[in-house]
């Protein structure tokens, strides 16, 4: 048996072995009596669409037939969604964001190949990139406040790259692609490369000079945009995310989209859940105001954070994070070393509701206390 | 813009352009007050395990919030329903056996390697396959009975053969692999070319030379085996399936599967059917005493059909095969014509329960009717 098992592990693939695993938002050390606050994996703090929980719970009927084989109607929804500025020809559906990404990597990626991404940035982008046998080249973000290094990107293009990975607003660090430093990049990269423009925090950008992808999907044809159902909608549990792009792309990527791809109750859930506007407008309005409550509460303190277009914030400990997550776990928060991400040393703090917020606060007020004796 | 496209449309891979998409089954011409039937997609004819249903609508909270990064729970639930006969990190576990159909051809093959299968047979191992770049070998089943080729399997093993994709139960043929044969094919098989063993439809087994893979796998540290929630646990509509084999092959697998692959909601209901075996029981003698009905109803109709150890009948129609599925259809009875599962002229159809069957039987005997005169 021992021969056998070397025999097959010879094809193992030198690429898929490598450790670089990614893992959710840790949890907390429970204590008795003690609230917990999950503040780090910026999920939505007022919960989920209640009409997506309705609908989901409405569909908890004839769970043993096969759902839907496409994602038709959750696309003609999304065309509702868009105004019809775009069509449901241009929307592939799939079970996350990341699915997303991966579908796209296996569809322009060969072994060998190139993508270049900007540290700090989402793991999957290079975990994915790897599992298809590509290279991936790190243009990181520019050291001051983590803008786009266009230069370094262009500088970095060869006949082998076929994707570029931008997000904005960025996760773990907030900052953003202006419009204008979006176009510039656009007009001067060749055609032939993808961008994947991941815009799943989207909903939360308040600067006047941020930009979605959609008013220039029919300008650049390489251009595909990713979005989320799990952050402003509330439906990380049941994994729906969609991306939209020229009709033709689109077409090419459905061709590796699996049948069956997406749960019933996920279906059900993503498309009731475009149809709640009011839930998202309190949303974003309460990520805004806790953003700006966060903001003057870290400024008191003397925290180091970044300024944010997301619904978290990245900030430096004032003290090693490893301990700083320790300490804030035993007060029952949990927050995200980022250190995977590209962000060494610095910790992403979802924005809660007010009370988790307070919460955290008086932590950091115990920290600083104890540090000060 | 004409220009950009072209560019970007060279990097389509050409393996990936090719027309080979598997739909589910089709369904009925609805008409007003005509009660419908569909017994088109070997689903669950008593619905679904009412443990499951109940843990899903309870976990129908927190939606918001991302589901386990892992199947660990699922993994050890699945220790004890194998009596701990296989350990927990033997497992795999996904959205659906199709998923790990799909990780497993990631996991093995490249561009240009080879996969054998044998037609008929269920349609994603030649599309999976094809979408990694991989030349699909067919040595169809033997023509009398649709029983394995073993000497033609052997005699199309070159040194680019990756993997060999064995069914049993067989879908669509309803056909199985015997305990020898599978011996023997397994000795004979160079220990470097993974055996994938889909056992989709095990439960239904009644020959006693059937076998699993399970008492296998500590002898072939090749051997993988492919299990659904879809079919006997009537959970279709959530996406889970799962895996066993050698330790050191699932943590290899392990590696490519995404974060939070499997949705919370479906995790809640895999884990809570399991436990369901009176369900299951009842599942599989409804099963084995409508199959017998039918046979019964078939011989004096002088339908042609296959015997069977799965859910489903493949039958020889008694008029071209598309006449056929429409002339059911209309008569309110959904079947599956199986001619891109390399079934060509064949239907296949799932054994309903007792109602089910008898309207089926109804319009078979109409049918019979308008030939005669």
């Amino acid at each position: 048996m021992k021969t056998e098992s070397k025999t097959l592990k010879s094809l193992f693939k030198s690429y898929l072995t490598v450790k670089d695993s990614y893992k959710g938002g840790k949890g907390v050390i429970k204590k008795e009596g003690q609230k917990t606050y999950k503040l780090s994996s910026n999920e939505n703090p007022l919960g989920t669409s209640s009409l997506a929980i309705n609908a989901i719970k409405e569909a908890t009927k004839d769970l043993h037939l096969y759902p839907d084989t496409t994602d038709f109607r959750l696309r003609e929804a999304l065309e509702v969604y868009y105004n019809r500025e775009l069509t449901k020809d241009q929307f592939i559906c799939a079970a996350s964001g990341s699915e997303i990404i991966d579908l796209t990597i296996r569809a322009f990626v060969k072994e060998g190949d190139e993508v270049i991404v900007s540290t700090p940035c989402f793991v999957p982008y290079k975990m994915f990139s790897r599992w298809s046998g590509a290279n991936v080249i790190d243009v990181p973000l520019l050291e001051n406040n983590y803008s786009l290094n266009i230069e370094g990107i262009l500088n970095v293009v060869t006949e082998k790259t076929r994707i570029v990975f931008l997000t904005s607003p960025n996760n773990p660090t907030g900052s953003y692609i202006s419009k204008e430093i979006f176009e510039s990049l656009m007009v001067q990269l060749p055609t032939n490369i993808v961008v994947v423009f991941d815009e799943v925090y989207w909903h939360f950008a308040e600067a006047e000079d941020y930009t979605t992808a959609q008013s220039y999907i029919s300008r650049f044809v390489n251009l595909i945009a990713i979005n989320s159902f799990s952050k402003t909608y509330g439906l990380a549990s049941v994994r729906v995310g969609y991306a939209y792009m020229n009709e033709e792309v689109a077409a090419y990527l459905r061709q590796i989209c699996k049948p069956f791809l997406i749960t019933k109750l996920s279906l059900e859930g993503a498309i009731a859940s475009l149809k709640d506007e009011v839930f998202i407008q309190k949303t974003v309005e309460t990520i805004h105001s806790e953003k700006k409550f966060l903001k003057e509460e870290f400024n008191k303190l003397g925290i180091q954070f970044y300024p944010t277009q997301a619904n978290f914030y990245l900030i430096t400990p004032p003290i090693p994070s490893n301990e700083f997550v320790q300490f804030l776990a035993e007060e029952g928060i949990a927050v995200r070393p980022v250190d995977n991400f590209g962000a060494t040393g610095k910790v992403r703090i979802t924005i809660g509701i007010r009370e988790a917020n307070i919460a955290l606060i008086k932590a950091l007020n115990k920290l600083k206390l104890i540090s000060l004796n």
